[in-house]
């Protein structure tokens, strides 16, 4: 049996828009054919997604979520193309999901492009002063390549943990929002967009 | 009988704390006696909000208002000094009627402190060219100092317009937000805050 490499994984994904766990699968049932995974994706409908993605969502709903008796709640804009998907109820109940999922995960943004450039600064400031004090303490320097590559690496778990869709999907953590989300428009068979979310929670720090 | 006039209540406000209404009507029974209407209040137990306004909010609750099926939504953040008062069926109504207003009146910020010093500028500039532009078509030109006064009228519209806490309330148009705040800050004997509030609506600008 081949070896289903990450690379290989990535390639698809990038091919056909489709969530990871998707293209893990399809290129296992495809013995690392990647042509022959993507048929297999395509057609089960998931490698539709990836056309869909820049299509116009206008349609949608605004819904909130309200955790226990009021100390932390949600509002979101979920938009889609269709009114008729916006009133669908497999379309509400994954708005749902999505909700439980911030209330629980507290993400900061939606997507990195909306993290301010200053914290982006700050945050890579911070892991290579970190990594510089390690490199201090114990062992041989590291070539600037290799710190440049950590620094990287660091900075793609800081957008893993503030970005919602960067996000591991509480109820099914293999899958990240992003996937969660591609899965959900290879079903409704349109374009669905997490436009924007805010969390509050009773007195907590602005 | 004497006359009620806007300074008498403006000074009866600024002592009490009390609603623009309240003053009036007390100053109304007092014949316009400032001491004795500021007595009327304290019977009442109105007055005793102003001593409220700058206890500690730590308390409240999340809340959250979807119009219709979706297309407008609210949430708020409304502190208190209780969990007791947090919990209580009447706070619960209020809070309901300021994301019902809110949802209405699309307000932009909660307080006039909120307001980007460039907006105030931008809309101070266009008080001001708009008012340029009238004396130029008809009549004589106008003082500076009238002026000036013209253009502090129409921003302070401006903020009535698009500041929460300065809006007229949709259920009650002779109370401003802040008088129906003060009027629960009366009621329920503690202090009371409107902290924050967003408002959705499906496919708007951002």
């Amino acid at each position: 049996m081949a070896e289903i490499t990450a690379e290989l994984v990535r390639t698809l994904r990038e091919k056909t828009n489709a969530g990871m766990m998707e293209c893990k699968k399809a290129l296992t049932e495809a013995n690392g054919n990647l042509e022959e995974a993507e048929t297999i994706l395509r057609k089960k409908g998931i490698a539709k997604a990836g056309s869909k993605a820049d299509r116009a969502t206008k349609e949608g709903i605004i819904a909130s979520y309200i955790h226990g008796p009021g100390r932390v709640g949600v509002i979101v804009e979920v938009n889609c193309e269709t009114d008729f998907v916006a009133k669908n109820d497999s379309f509400r109940e994954f708005v749902k999901d999505v909700m439980l999922h911030i209330a629980a995960s507290s993400p900061k943004y939606v997507r990195r492009e909306e993290v301010p450039e200053a914290e982006v600064a700050k945050e890579r400031d911070i892991a290579s002063e970190l990594l510089k004090a390690e490199m201090a303490k114990g062992g041989k320097p590291k070539p600037q390549n290799v710190i440049d590559q950590i620094v990287t690496g660091r900075l793609e778990k800081f957008y893993a943990t503030v970005c919602l869709m960067e996000q591991a999907f509480i109820k099914n953590p293999d899958q990240t929002i992003t996937d969660f989300v591609k899965s959900k428009i290879a079903e409704m068979g349109e374009n669905i967009q997490i436009r924007r979310f805010v969390r509050y929670a009773v007195g907590e720090e602005l």
